[in-house]
Order: structure tokens, then C-alpha cells, then sequence
């Protein structure tokens, strides 16, 4: 990980209140927080859950060294001394950390995360646990949501590290794209840090770096493909093509004869790029090597895919006919990476297209159409007392106590509802009736006879990593699974537009726990 | 700085270019790119610079170590050693960069970075320092514009770590947003990093985690706070407030008696909250202590701040005859935060507000109106030959060419103009009239007279830093800087809404280059 990471990662309110618990001797009450979402990003009805590690990783590892205290003093000269001594010696051995498995479909509501401990550390731990989650279950959620709309069969490639956030904001990126749904990324660290595949081929400056044909040595390819670029020029009805590109393009094919994809649209498309293209991968052909294909970055990208296929499938009807070696490019890959989100895919879709792969920047990265998850960290027990926290928007309103979390199956295997219910209550049993009530309307409510009955809330850390904390899934692992969930969850809950909301309500013993709380703390006004 | 800033902080497609330039002997081919911007981000027509110290740091310690050698060779496994070899000597040494100082307000297309040096080597810097001057320019902008929006007499806090794109993100939008001209953070990692003022009070879970009176003890203190409560019930016909919030803020204040600032929104802010402010403002008012306010975190702004106001103000007129020692909150401070953006504040502002603070999170570290910049990184020059880049989008071309930047002032020391000349014109000169051409129309001209010629572009680095390069100016001289020129730029060009677009072009030298370079670069189709 990186060295930002650590208990310093927090808001100056955070230490403040700790220093008031210690003031007033409550820094040792036993508290439990939940982290939550209240809406789903993008106007959907899911959410991908990420992050998890990175939070464990964290508390593995927390502590306020000496160096971090004397900041703190610094900037709060008034604190009396037994509070950086108290400070100095906290680490999250009292504090048990409980979760969804990471890269599940989430909705809100559901804590994603609880966390129980002495109240001042637990709370010194909100700012740093939301920054690891918030970010990272956006854009893991935008990844799916992107794979969703483009479909299992094509390629997509996260190529946003000089849009991202920062440094950071790109590898994170990078990395929950791929844990998402994406393919690969073109950011070398990520590939570093995680393993994620690499791709990527060469930019426009590049092509403007060589002038003309005098830019590379002459010999038998280039020969080669000059010739076949005349004969091009013919065949398609041009006087020539730019003669820099052309070079770059025969400079970079020497380089990867086996991995040649050019970026055709520096000067023009249809009229220079695709013959240039088309040039060197005849040259190539008649050495032995097979051209992968292109990648287009500006314009119209349905109507230059589609002619670009045209074009490869009128030289694969002649090559037999005016080449030495026939050859067959109508099956080449078209990238296309100009400001691509669903919006676009989604139009494309509907325009028809005839591209294989996309890179997606700034949208992947930045998740443009939302750029924050508003997840929050709430106080839903102190010393064993469920509390609950009003607001004047009724969306704020938390849902109080420590709970269990299970994901309800119909007889279909398909996942219908996420009930909460009390920590002490007796999980849902397969077969037998579970009432589920909406938090905030008691008269909406569902009965569900289970077909089967999920844990969704498991423990990773006890003081120490739990088995299931030591045995986390690899990153490939939780891509792997995200996949598969996006292919086997309800459509309806996922789709983009007008999704159906899934269903996540309280027990009944929970629901009343709350109704009874929510009474105690409403302030009554009284008019006279 | 932190370690992800290196070599590898880059695309693949760098790499793979630098092997096709070197495979061919171009690697070390003179090369020239400008890193500019095509529009102002927020339907703005300025930008603030920020990022350029980060950039000369990863500049600085630029190498290729052996790990990161090993990555790269696994991944491109048919690369010739040669180039390996080649890539682990390769330093910043034979590198130049200009810039415009950091902290200057800049407009598009005129380079904010200039850099040359090696093809292979300046290639390889393109994502890194895009990923280093875009999220830092967008936030330091961003932050300048609530700046303008808000007024310079409110004071803005910055307090978006748990929203923010991850833990990097985070931390450069609290120092972008305070170079921008916030003035503090919430977040402590950047306090520790760059000494910017931290502020912060307490959440709603400190308020939550006192369920009555009895979790505090009982003392004079606490007893004069609840004989304060009783009498401002009645004062304003309430029953009671809550009192787990009454004991939290007992807590906060005994904690910090002079900085007690108090989150009024927990249960019901003017029928809660604020009594129960006023009632342990009172209690330590009469120990010798000043309260300093509150902070609103939900509902309508403007109207609760001017409620919270008024009862402030008809507690002071009626405090000498309630409590045995008068006491005036009416200049009490009042933050607000709840989803502050520039449409908010503009809002605030019509509908009138007694708000003095504003600690914006979301908005500020997310950029949400438009969440990434599009900086770009473009080759001018090859081997002192400029060079062009076309597109199907006419933003998209390029300005040729090594370039000279001064800004023009008239006679009343505005900053009327930036103009671009070729790297070998003379310099323009005050009280001599200098030819301004639009890029991209040559009939749209001015011809400005100077009284001022100030220079932009500035050497910072030539193989080491240079003096201007090792003399940088601190994070609070640039943030100074920064407010200086909000205050005295020609208003027209900043404000949110319509803003002119400032003056931006080239000496006929360089426009007409750049015409040459591109009716040659442009396919011409024939058309039988």
C-alpha cells in the first residue's frame, strides 16, 4: 500500500471528539458504527462493494506514532498530556470489524461495513474507512455499470490515469475498474502494484514525430509498403497519404511486428490513416506477421467504424488480385477511445458499430455522471443502547442497533431481498415465512418464504485478522466474481434506465426497536 | 511526496513508443511538447495553474530503476535488451521545462508547461505530469471560483477527505483548494504535509453517543447549563431539548472551553440544537469563556441561519435580565456545510443568509460540475522542425512550434492579452503596438499598445533546477498570490456567469506558420 495510509488520514474533528470522550471518561465505551450508503450512485439500484482490503490493511497497521502526536499537540496546545499518552498507545485489538465480501452487489441501507470498539478509536477510524470505500465502490460500480451496457463480448480498457484525481486517484482507478469489470488498464503502476493487464499502443505525438519517409531506414518493409500504399491509393481513389504517419506506422510495426495497432486519426481517417494502416499490415502479412488492428479517437465513432469495416472488407475482396500474399484484415480489432460513457455505448449500440474494444478515460476514472459516493459512518449502539440519529431530511434518518444482515433467495435462486434484523434474533430459516418491513414505511412490507438464506455480514477482524481477514480473494478472484454476478442477478435491478428497486427491509423486532427510538428523540414542539 | 510519483506512473503506450523510437534511433531526437489546456474547465473563461512544484520534484527523481525494469521486460517480453539498457540510464539530465509560475490565472491553448529534451524521454513524462498539473489546476480553479462566488469576507473550509478519489485525491484537493484560496482543511494528513490550517468541531455521532445527563458528570458547570436550558424553554415556548445532545455539548465544551462550536442539526437545530447551544454558551460565559458558534449540516440555509440569527439576537437582548451576567452571541459564528456548491452559494447570496463560514466537501475535492480537466501534452517541435497536429475536431489542432508567451497590460495595468510568438521573435515591447491573431481565424485580430510586457514562460529546469527552479515560492505565498489576482483581474473574465473570454493569440510569425504546416498536413480527397 502507500504511505498516505495511516491514522493521520483523518478529519481534525475526529481527534477533536476524541479528546472530549477523553475529557468526560467515555473513550472506552464499547460503540458500533455503521458504514452505509443511502442512495445508489448514477441513478441506479445497485452498487458494487469496494475497498475492503484496503480498510483492513489499514487497521492492521493503526497506530499514532510520536511523530503524529507531535503534530497533534501542535495543533492543540490545550489538551492535557494524558490524552497523547492515551492516544500513543491505540491499535485495533479491541475492535472487531465485520463486512460484506467485497465486490458484492449492494444496495442501501444494508451497513457495508460495521465496526465495534472503544467509541474514541472506532471514531478516529470514520474519515480514513469512508475515503477508502466511498471512491473505490463508485467506481467499481461505474466499471459494472459500463461492462453492463457494453456487453460481455467486447474489450474494455481503463485509460484514464492523466484525468484521474491525483497520482492516487489514477491507481485506485485503475485498480477498481478492473475489480469492476473491466479488462485491463494502460496504467503501469496499477499493473506494478496489482498484476492488472497492461494495454496500450502509441499517441498522436508519436505520429507527429516523424515528418517523412527519410524519418526511418529504407529497406525491403518499408519498400514493401510503400508499394502496397500506392497500390491503396488506387484502389481506394486518393493521390497519397501523409507521408509522417506512414513512417511512424512502419517505425512502430518494426518494433511490434506482432502487435501492431495504430491510432489512425491524426490527420485523416478514412484518407490517410486506414491506408496507412492497411499499407503495413500488407507488408507485414508478406513477412509472416498479422496486423491486431486500430484505434480510433475522434469523430464520429458508429459511422467510422462501420466505414472503416467496409474499407477492410473491400481489400480483403481484392488482395487476391493485386497482392503477392492475399490477405484478410475484415476481422481486425477497432479500438475506440474518445470520451466514451454509457451514454455513448448506448447510442452506439443503437447506431451500430464495428467496434471490438473501448478505452474509456476520464468517465472510468472520474465517474463524471457522479463523481462521489455520499457513503456515510453512523453511531448505531452505545454501551449495548441502540441510538438513532434524526435529521430534517427523512433520508438522513439512521437505522439504530447492531444487526444481522442476510440476502434472501426465491425458489429461482435469485436474490429478492436483504432483510436486517437485530443482532440477537434468530437468522431466517430456508422455507419459513420472513416479514420484511420497509425502514420508513410500516405498511410497506414483504413476505418472503426463502428458498435460500445468505450471510451477507461476515467478520475479518477480531483484534487480529479472522481467518476470513488472512483468506481474502485475490483481485482477479473478486473481477471473476463481480462478472458473474452481473450476469446472473435480476436484470431489472441492474438495468440502466428506470431500474427496479430491490428490496431491502427490517425485521420486525427491528423495525419496532427503531420506531420506539425515532419516538423518544423527535422534540415535540408545542404551540399555545 | 509520496511514492507513487515515479517512472512508472505512466501508459504503457509510453513505453511502447519509446521502444518503437528507439528501435528506429529516434529516441534521442530533439523534441518539443507544450502541456496546455483547450478550455477553461466550469463554462469558465479562466483557470488557476497549480501542480508545478509536484511536477519539478518527479522531474528531479526521475529514473528507471532495475525493479521497475523487470516489471517492464515481463510485460514486453520481445523487446531487444539494448533497450532496457538504454532505459535504465535515462535521467531528467538533458531535459528543459518551462512554465508559467504556479498559481498564475492562465487561459487555454498558450502552454502552461513547455518541455524538451530526448523524444523517448520527454514521452515518458506525458501521463505523469498530465496526472500532476490536471486534478491540481481543476481544484485550485474550482476553489478560486467558490472563492469569487462566496466573497473574500466568509471563510472557506475545505472538508472533503471522505468523498474524495481516494487517500491521494483527498490530500492534493485540501492543498489545491487552499493554493486555490480556501482557508483551511478538515484533513490532518495535509495539515501534517503542508502546514495548512486545520479546522474541525465534532460530527453528529459524538451528539448520538450521549444518550442523557447522567453520561456526564454533574458539576457546577453542568448545573448552570441545565438552569440555562430551563429558562431559554420557556423564553422560547419549548418543553425541553434533548438531552443526550445537551450532555454532548457539556462534554465538547468542558473539552474545549474556548473553541466550543457546536453541530446544532443532530435531532431538531431551532428547536434543539440551538437552545441547547445558547444554554452551555451561557454556562461558560459566565466561567469567563466565549463560545464560538455552530455549525448547520441539513435543511434551508439562508432561512435557519437568519432564524438561528434572530433567537442569537433576542437571547441578547433579553440575556441582563434572564442571567445573572449578560451575554451577546449575537455576532456568534455560524458554519454551514451541507452540499455547498457555486449554485448554492449564488443562491444563498439572493435569498440572504447570516452564514460566515462554509465547509464544503463534496464540491470542493471532487470538482462535481466538471470532475476532470483535459489538459493535454502535444509535440510542436522534432529535431527543430515545428510540427502539427489535425483532427475531425478543429479544437483538436495544435499550435507549432517553440513558443514565447508574454501577457499584455493597457495603460490602467489590466492584463488584457496573452500572445504566443515564435521561440526566436523579439520580445514585444511597452508603448509599441504588437499584432494579436486568433489561432484559428486570422480576420480576427487586435493590435494591442502595451504599457506593461510581463513573461510567462520561465526556465525552472535545465538538466538541475534552476534558481528560479530551486526558490519556489511557499504553498501560502502562492495562495496569497492567488487572492491577489482574484482581486484585481478584470472582473468580466471571472465571474461564473457569461464571462468574456479574455484575449488569447499569436504574432503573425507563428500564425503563419502554423497555416503552412497545416494546409501541407491536410489530406486533400480527390473527387472524380
Amino acid at each position: 500500500m502507500h504511505n498516505f495510509v495511516d491514522a493521520m488520514l483523518t478529519d481534525k474533528y475526529q481527534v477533536s471528539m476524541g479528546y472530549a470522550y477523553w475529557e468526560c471518561g467515555k473513550h472506552k465505551d464499547n460503540a458500533v458504527f455503521d458504514l452505509f450508503i443511502r442512495n445508489c450512485p448514477f441513478k441506479g439500484e445497485f452498487a458494487i462493494f469496494a475497498g475492503l482490503e484496503e480498510c483492513l490493511h489499514y487497521i492492521e497497521n493503526f497506530k499514532i506514532t510520536p511523530e503524529m502526536i507531535e503534530v497533534l499537540r501542535k495543533d492543540n496546545p490545550n489538551c492535557q498530556e494524558g490524552f497523547w499518552k492515551y492516544l500513543s498507545s491505540v491499535t485495533a485489538k479491541d475492535v472487531t470489524l465485520r463486512a460484506i465480501p467485497e465486490g458484492s452487489i449492494i444496495f442501501p441501507r444494508t451497513p457495508l461495513i460495521e465496526i465495534e470498539g472503544p467509541l474514541a478509536i472506532v471514531q478516529l477510524m470514520e474519515t480514513t474507512l469512508l475515503n477508502l470505500i466511498n471512491y473505490a465502490t463508485l467506481v467499481a460500480t461505474n466499471a459494472a455499470r459500463l461492462r453492463l451496457v457494453a456487453g460481455f463480448d467486447v474489450s474494455l480498457l481503463e485509460f484514464g490515469l492523466r484525468r484521474a484525481q491525483g497520482p492516487n486517484g489514477g491507481v485506485s482507478a485503475s485498480k477498481y475498474c478492473y475489480l469492476g469489470g473491466f479488462d485491463a488498464t494502460s496504467n503501469y503502476k496499477a499493473h506494478e502494484l496489482y498484476g492488472i493487464p497492461c494495454k496500450g499502443t502509441h499517441a498522436h505525438s508519436f505520429v507527429t514525430a516523424f515528418t517523412s519517409l527519410d524519418d526511418i531506414r529504407q529497406d525491403k518493409f518499408s519498400e514493401s509498403t510503400i508499394k502496397a500504399r500506392d497500390i491503396l491509393c488506387r484502389m481506394f481513389k486518393l493521390e497519397s497519404t501523409n507521408d509522417g504517419e506512414l513512417a511512424a506506422f512502419i517505425a512502430y510495426a518494426r518494433a511490434y511486428p506482432d502487435g501492431f495497432l495504430a491510432l489512425v486519426d491524426t490527420y485523416d481517417t478514412l484518407n490517410s490513416g486506414v491506408i496507412n494502416f492497411m499499407a503495413v499490415a500488407i507488408a507485414l502479412n508478406e513477412i509472416g506477421h498479422k496486423a491486431i488492428g486500430m484505434r480510433l479517437d475522434s469523430g464520429d465513432l458508429a459511422y467510422l467504424s462501420k466505414e472503416v469495416r467496409k474499407m477492410l472488407l473491400h481489400l480483403s475482396g481484392k488482395s487476391v488480385e493485386y497482392f503477392r500474399k492475399s490477405i484478410n484484415l475484415s476481422k481486425c480489432t477497432i479500438v475506440a477511445s474518445n470520451d466514451i460513457n454509457e451514454e455513448v455505448l448506448e447510442a452506439l449500440d443503437k447506431q451500430g458499430h464495428q467496434i471490438n474494444s473501448f478505452g474509456i478515460g476520464t468517465h472510468a476514472v472520474t465517474c463524471q455522471a457522479q463523481p462521489a459516493l455520499g457513503g456515510v459512518f453512523k453511531l448505531v449502539m452505545i454501551n449495548g443502547k441502540p441510538v438513532i440519529k434524526l435529521s430534517e431530511s427523512i433520508i438522513k434518518v439512521t437505522i439504530p442497533g447492531r444487526k444481522q444482515v442476510f440476502r434472501l433467495y426465491n425458489s429461482n435462486d435469485n436474490a429478492v431481498a436483504d432483510i436486517m434484523l437485530d443482532y440477537d434474533e434468530k437468522a431466517p430459516q430456508p422455507e419459513q415465512k420472513v416479514i420484511c418491513l420497509d425502514p420508513f414505511n410500516q405498511n410497506k412490507r414483504v413476505h418472503i418464504i426463502p428458498s435460500q438464506v445468505g450471510l451477507l455480514l461476515q467478520t475479518y477482524w477480531q483484534g487480529q485478522l479472522t481467518e476470513k481477514g488472512r483468506n481474502l480473494p485475490s483481485l482477479t478472484h473478486i473481477h471473476d466474481f463481480v462478472l458473474s454476478q452481473l450476469k446472473t442477478f435480476q436484470p431489472e435491478h441492474l438495468r440502466s434506465s428506470n431500474p427496479t428497486p430491490y428490496t431491502i427491509g427490517l425485521s420486525q423486532v427491528l423495525h419496532e426497536q427503531m420506531q420506539t427510538l425515532w419516538h423518544n428523540a423527535q422534540t415535540v414542539k408545542v404551540i399555545r
